[in-house]
């Protein structure tokens, strides 16, 4: 609680990505909302080279005007398996479709795994909120390197997986299959994990009528997303059938800003590593009620609406 | 033919099962159907031993009354797995619950493979439909020995497996799971499999209408059905939490009847034989529209007010 | 026994091969050696396709004026893997180089899964051995439809395997890895298995001196031995950089006519069916003395000259 | 080269441990001979839990009088699997047999991950060789967090895997079956990487004669050593039926020191993930002479004099 006021405390994350189109709608969710606070932003390998997603990552805080927060790279390959990355959803650059600004912000000199320590360790137990929207890398290094995260942060709200939707395979969601022993570790500590997957995200559509709403706004943000958005139905239409975009990433967000966004449930989540048909695969055990220390949940049902009144809101005051 | 009707051809199968309370059903659901031809009934290791699952069989074809219908006992164990039974649910006979007859019927001599090959070689290529209601060792078996009753057959029909439901793992059925290396043969061979698993047959409950239904049949065999019914509740009851049992195979015998007792699903299935949560799932990809040479369909949404009236129809009739 | 003579029971097998360059030499011993009585010879998809490698047993059968013998096709695949053949090693048609012989043998109408368990049953209990020289698909398919071949069966003596020797793979031996899962079934079976793997039938190279032995023979299928040796010589050297090529499946025919052609360790062994770099591994664990029920062994050192001997000396006798 | 001095610069190593008897040896001969650069001493869970360990390495710096060498404690935990130790072999302790010193020795305040990193990167390329003897885990996390450390190291000398030889199971070692996706990771960077292995170190027996040896030293260390040994040749007598210990660890030293303590084999490796028998196995691949592109090589034949001398002649140093 911020004595100074009488709101409550805003709620502290470390935003974990891999811009990525959605990604980068996430990032602008999560610095223009009042009720969060940015803590660090870490890059990993995941939709494109770590080389080139950290560098959307600078590009998105320059047009949004991001100051104070530090942006570190980490991983720039998965735990064990070589690397995947997902041009055909995301372009070469990983982020394609507004042209980028040069940006003049400068990463911190630390990895993304010391940072995501450091900054845990510095904050009050049970305060800091871990937000991975890419493969688990850096998120699984942090754990194994110092285990004392484990219990200090408040929750991981990651989007990946899907209880029963898969893309990169019939089973498995590509921020999971690119990095599955990284998903292991991650939804094998006893910290509580929220997954926001398929099943939730592919009812995140931008709608011809979200994108009109966000045309409104006329920023120059706003204008940014447009495009991005603009790329994504593309390549979601070509590569995958869809009419309209999935916006996976700011799902999470959303739920850390309004966990009433949308419906979830206790469920026994753990990570298939040895499947032919299902590495990667989020196997949930829906057969009988979650035993008490369950520590994981799905997301299940979005409230398409309220998810994006917070994302235009969040456009409209970054301005 | 029934020369004295105009009536359509009845449809030919050969059912291969182990009863099992609701391989019992399936059977005399088949037996009092007018419109199947009962061609065999071949048995096979699964809810209990084969010794066991075959005494219940001709326990039921002496309660119904079944006669001309050659009964053969296949494998007694799977493939490359060791032997999993199902007592929990099934008792220790297999099918627990009524008083079983002496059976005066006789097995015939030869074994369920060579019955299976020799009935479908007998009859006209695309006649006869293989109804497996238990785990696919003795059709695996089969189509390995004989492969031409793969174009031979008309289609298996089968109940076993889930695309978005387990019961013997998170998510993978006991008739697979028991024996999946045969599930991936029959699953992988081109002839039509029409999958009949858990996200249908959890909706064939015998809810407590539909046991008074029975109840007012008032014959031997209605009776029977009850005394199973009422054990079959009990274990799915105390063994998995369900407050009426689902009747799983007669559902398979059902669609064969008539179609449109379920709707049905085109799309590619395949099983995981590797995977250490996932062993056994039937791997269905929803991601894109089924190609035009995919095989395999499974069963989605069934009437079940049109599955109950067949089956009460078939026990009327047996007398 | 022959009762006209005091000479010992000769030995009873059943040859299951694919012949197969190794194979045809495997046939001529053993026909050609007095202490064997060839029961059957069965065939199964391996070296070629089940109709290449079946003609190729009846045309050796043809040059070696064998009679009286039943031979019966088996599986024309593998029970769950794609087939997977040697031309690499065999040529197209799986016994490239001589010019094969119209043959007039007839084969049986059996199923060679059903020709070996008819043959197993009708004889005394341990009287029969099975000498399988190809992937194990036949003899784990009668395995399974017929358990009580299991107890029955004097030993089983096969070529395939390797303990620290691979070929298909880092560590798989061809004959296991194109039908692990049949490999299973065999080493699990509660039978004598004798594994006569890579790390013996590397020691029985066609050297020039043996192949010298066999010209001077000079009948005409002491002159096909010759013309097989050639090709096999050049395919074992281009494809795996022998120079002189090893003579695999004769040995397991060896070791029923005089074990002491070889040494053997009892070693519990059992076949890797998961393993991405392993698979087919028939991995023997020799950490401790083999348990007193071990049911498996391996061979070990060859007396190379004995078993030229044995060759040479069943040439000879077949004239 | 030293430019000061005529004597050829000494061979820097880090060693990374888990103590363990034959870790305490490996130590003590790697700080006992005049050869050998200890840049630093870093532990890993393995033997016994990572407090334990760094406890018992830090006793042997004290027993040896080591100084001015940083000693830091890595990972208390494999990557993906759960925590194995090995008490059988090492006892509650991890080093039981001798008394414990108090160690006044303080921990280096890093993470072994970093010191392992800050060490590489502050000497010239090509300039440190790392020495594990423990399970991967701490140097799989260095390479993945530096990715720079993989070109700058001289070599990796480990003790761990066997190509023909296991422990842990019938094909895996202890140092790689408990933590096998590190191993995968170390195995498949492309640093030069000498194994090792039980192949190589069940040569490595502490005899009678050997022990005779260290115990006319009459040193503190020399006895301690004696102790260790005396433990160790009970539990590996009990445990796994040897007359005599294999002392794993300095042999990897020794290789540093001296190459041609042994011989080795340029052969591709590579670590079985899947496998359910044959999980952790390091699979080499003899088939074939190693492509030049092999950065792989395994330990084969031990000169037994040569090794016991440097270990002896370390103890009789360190006085
Ligand atoms: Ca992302
Ligand atoms: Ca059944
Ligand atoms: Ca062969
Ligand atoms: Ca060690």
């Amino acid at each position: 609680m911020d004595p100074n006021t009488m709101t409550p405390a805003r709620k502290k994350i470390i935003l974990d990505c891999d811009p990525g189109h959605d990604d980068a709608v996430a990032l602008l969710l999560a610095h223009g909302n009042p009720d969060i606070e940015l803590l660090a932003v870490t890059t990993v390998v995941g939709n494109q080279t770590l080389e080139k997603v950290t560098r959307n990552a600078l590009s998105v805080a320059t047009i949004a005007g991001i100051t104070g927060v530090p942006f570190a790279a980490g991983c720039d390959r998965p735990l064990v398996r070589t690397i995947e990355t997902a041009p055909s959803i995301h372009g070469d650059s990983g982020m394609d479709g507004p042209e980028q600004p040069e940006s003049a912000i400068e990463l911190d000199p630390r990895h993304a795994v010391d940072l995501i320590i450091e900054t845990v360790m510095a904050h009050e137990p049970g305060t800091v909120t871990l937000v991975p929207t890419a493969g688990l890398t850096n998120i699984a290094m942090a754990a194994r390197k110092e285990p004392r995260i484990v219990e200090r942060v408040k929750e991981v709200v990651l989007m990946g997986g899907g209880y029963h939707v898969g893309n990169w395979s019939a089973v498995a969601e590509f921020n999971i299959i690119i990095d599955p022993e990284a998903a292991h570790i991650v939804f094998n500590e006893k910290w509580p994990v929220v997954m926001v997957g398929l099943d939730l995200t592919h009812q995140a559509l931008a709608t011809d009528e979200v994108v009109q709403r966000i045309a409104k706004i006329g920023t120059k943000p706003a204008k940014f997303v447009m495009e991005l958005m603009d790329f994504f139905q593309k390549t979601y239409k070509d590569a995958q059938g869809f009419d309209f975009p999935p916006v996976h990433d700011p799902c999470a967000v959303a739920y850390v800003i309004d966990p009433t966004v949308m419906t979830t449930r206790k469920v026994p989540v753990d990570i298939e590593l040895q499947g032919k048909l299902t590495l990667g695969m989020t196997v949930a055990d829906f057969r009988a009620p979650a035993p008490d220390d369950c520590h994981t949940s799905v997301a299940v049902d979005l409230d398409h609406k309220k998810f994006w009144d917070l994302v235009t809101d969040a456009l409209e005051r970054i301005g």
